[in-house]
């Protein structure tokens, strides 16, 4: 059996998020499992770093499949890239060795959330870029964020409901920059927990309208409950940029 | 009677075009109209800087109208900017001088013209540029494009047929900047002929693939005729970023 990993970039705007599930007919796991599967003759399962929700971006997901097809790498990509709607598109393949997987040997993921800052909407940013129509305090932004750096238990940072799996992760980066009327914040970090980049987020721009201070990010965390943090921030700013592996 | 001048930012992709004529029900000119007059309960004419082709963006078209309407500016953009469609967006407002005319006043336009170049299309680019999966000689194109540069009879470079109007132009600056993928062709001048960017951008593609020698251009420049230049590039790569006028 051959191991093949893809590199996947998609709009996420049409679909209802990565991961095949029960009453979600369109998702982007399940556009790519079906063509990979009429391509290699044989019924494909597509096992991606981790899921992303209806709406979200990626422009560096990773997923793997093991398959008997002894078309080349650049065969199956152009096959791929061919039947696949325009708004997916696999930008990498390499073969790797079997005991590659995924999302078990992920190591690290880097996010971008996307945010426009300005009176008036940008009409080029508006699938990608979540639009805040006050002025934001980014160095506010900037302060906070700095207390959310390293390992903490980020249990208030997510919506899935208390349970027995840890919910500590570390973060190794948080950014805030502008450009022009654009704030992008970058997170990168060993894992993310369920809806964790867009509520950090959202805590950060409530931070940055003046409705929280930047020094109560302790007490969020402290809390570990899911009330002492912002609101959900939408899912259109969110791109998954990066999935880090050790080298195999 | 008041003369109001509007700076708008449109994603052309759904649309016929900027200008209203007979059997284009959906241009960018028309929704604007039909809003204006319901706002000002009159009938409005607006008068654009310019047409753009169907499929053709802009970030900083500019159009005025003359109303009778007695709403302040922050009123009439945030009415016009709440109906708009969102890939329609009025960015400035201001009151001008009774003169004013948004095309015959006009000194000056900016357009830049984005082509993806790589061997996979890109899902976010694939809106707003050209996809060209054969490597570019971006050096070759600035060479070529330096020909263009200045005071020149740019008939070879439009659809239009040769009348009696005069098809001279100056161009005061075209740029070829490549960052990653995305190569960017800017074109500034006093004045653009219909379809006039596009084959110019069509033409210095050919140069970049090779097809074209950059030494060629004085003669495409001397033929008079449209057979002499390249091919018309894809509308949906263009985009009027600026129109420039003198001081009122």
């Amino acid at each position: 059996m051959r191991n093949i990993r893809l590199s996947i970039a998609y709009e996420g705007t049409r679909y209802q998020g990565w991961q095949c599930q029960e009453g979600k007919e369109n998702t982007i796991q399940g556009r790519l499992e079906s063509l990979l599967s009429r391509m290699c003759g044989e019924e494909v399962e597509l096992k991606g770093s981790g899921r992303t929700d209806a709406g979200v971006h990626a422009s560096g997901q990773v997923a793997n499949f093991h398959t008997r097809c002894e078309l080349t790498l650049p065969q199956m990509q152009a096959y791929i890239n061919r039947y696949l709607p325009e708004d997916i598109a696999v930008t990498q393949i390499q073969e790797v060795p079997e005991r590659f997987h995924s999302r078990l040997c992920a190591r690290g993921k880097r996010y971008a959330y996307r945010v426009v800052n300005a009176p008036v909407p940008n009409v080029f940013w508006r699938r990608y870029a979540h639009w805040v129509q006050e002025p934001l305090d980014a160095e506010a932004m900037r302060e906070a964020a700095a207390y959310l750096l390293g390992e903490h238990d980020f249990q208030s940072f997510t919506s899935a409901k208390k349970g027995r799996k840890s919910t500590v992760r570390r973060l190794d980066e948080i950014t805030v920059s502008r450009q022009g009327e654009l704030i992008t914040l970058a997170f990168q970090g060993n894992g993310f927990l369920y809806h964790m980049v867009r509520i950090l987020t959202g805590t950060l721009l409530e931070v940055g309208l003046g409705e929280r201070d930047p020094r109560s990010m302790p007490e969020i965390l402290a809390a570990r409950s899911r009330e002492a943090a912002g609101a959900l921030a939408p899912a259109k700013g969110l791109m998954l940029e990066a999935v880090f592996y050790e080298k195999l």
